[in-house]
């Protein structure tokens, strides 16, 4: 093979990764509006869906890092390419684990929807709305390589973490006040901390963009 | 170079990177059980330096995460060496977060030493203790490939998820016997949900070790 052609064979591999990533990607993202949604409508044959679709995540999780295994052992990348390569392998993790965090969410639902309705839900769609899109922006910030975007992603972090608080602090005035609501409240902050820890992943990627399209370490330093 | 010469280098950075691997492991241990005993004699001084040294771990991250690139760039290793190293890119991530959470238990910790004491905790040191011993079988089990190692490690997050659950239907109760222990109930299940993560990522290091050396996943499949 002339190595044009080889060239051309190792951009095919990376486009390959980059195109299932994001895939994998969109998959999460359903699966996130569709948790929201069974908690919304308390549907748990959705929530059941969403709970038996984290499989198909896993498989992903599984195929990608069989491609980046493979690329990296017959093409033996350099600098940029390894970087991405590499981060694409940390990045499926963070993807496979919010799955784990969606199939958390279904979970509870399912409770929840055992007992009446506790009150209307108000930060927890914003929370998922928001989660959602620091997912889809991250993995966009990875694939462009687009600092600014990965940077908008850990900024937007802090606003969830605080609904997240705010709405631990509900929750905590509503069992002080009628302690037939506890169990119930507990569902909830679990649900809500679900998604906090979804934006934590997307936060995480981001970070990981950073550091490779900068090749120097933000993790772990103050960035807003 | 000879070539006797680079396979002797070559060595020197897998052994490098697994010695900071074990070092990093045994600095995460400690924090967990500097947490722990922050906890139990309620020593919010303690509890401090557990916070603060999250940045030792996360130091350590970096190290081990720019010498594998390196030796990916520089080496170009092949089949198990491959395996191994991206494996260590992704284990030291699980280990960082370890950190996080010993850094969380650290700030519930603190929040709780306000307040008179709850009950004396029973579970909590178990668990604390379990995980400890979990985030060591994993990475012993990672640099002596050891299945077996790896296999008893999934099979032990199990109890500590039963663990887990015990604890938070004891402390339901107290919540609804009386509102008032509320607010501390909510802290210790959080340090009790912390410990269950610890073990969670223990055993995402024990599957991805048995990938690496049967060299087909088990992840995602049931062990016990």
């Amino acid at each position: 093979m002339d190595k044009q052609h080889l060239h051309r064979q190792f951009d095919n591999d990376l486009n390959e990764i980059r195109s299932k990533l994001l895939e994998m990607g969109g998959k999460v993202e359903k699966m996130i509006s569709d948790a929201l949604k069974a908690l919304l409508e308390r549907d748990s044959v959705l929530a059941d869906q969403v709970i038996a679709y984290d499989h198909e995540i896993n498989r992903m999780e599984m195929e990608i890092d069989e491609k980046c295994l493979e690329v990296l052992a017959m093409r033996q990348p350099a600098a940029r390419d390894l970087r991405f390569i590499t981060l694409a392998l940390k990045i499926v993790t963070d993807l496979e684990r919010i799955g784990d965090q969606c199939r958390n969410i279904g979970k509870s639902t399912k409770e929840l929807n055992d007992e009446p309705p506790l009150k209307p839900f108000i930060d927890i769609p914003r929370m998922a709305h928001w989660a959602g899109i620091m997912v889809k922006e991250a993995l966009d910030a990875f694939v462009e390589g687009d600092v600014d975007l990965a940077l908008k992603v850990c900024r937007d972090d802090s606003f969830i973490d605080e609904l997240n608080v705010q709405m631990q602090r509900e929750l905590l005035s509503f069992m002080i006040e009628d302690p037939k609501t506890i169990s119930r409240s507990i569902k909830i902050n679990y649900i809500s901390k679900c998604l906090e820890r979804i934006s934590d992943h997307a936060t995480n990627i981001a970070e990981m963009v950073i550091f490779m399209v900068n090749g120097k370490d933000i993790r772990h330093t103050a960035v807003s």
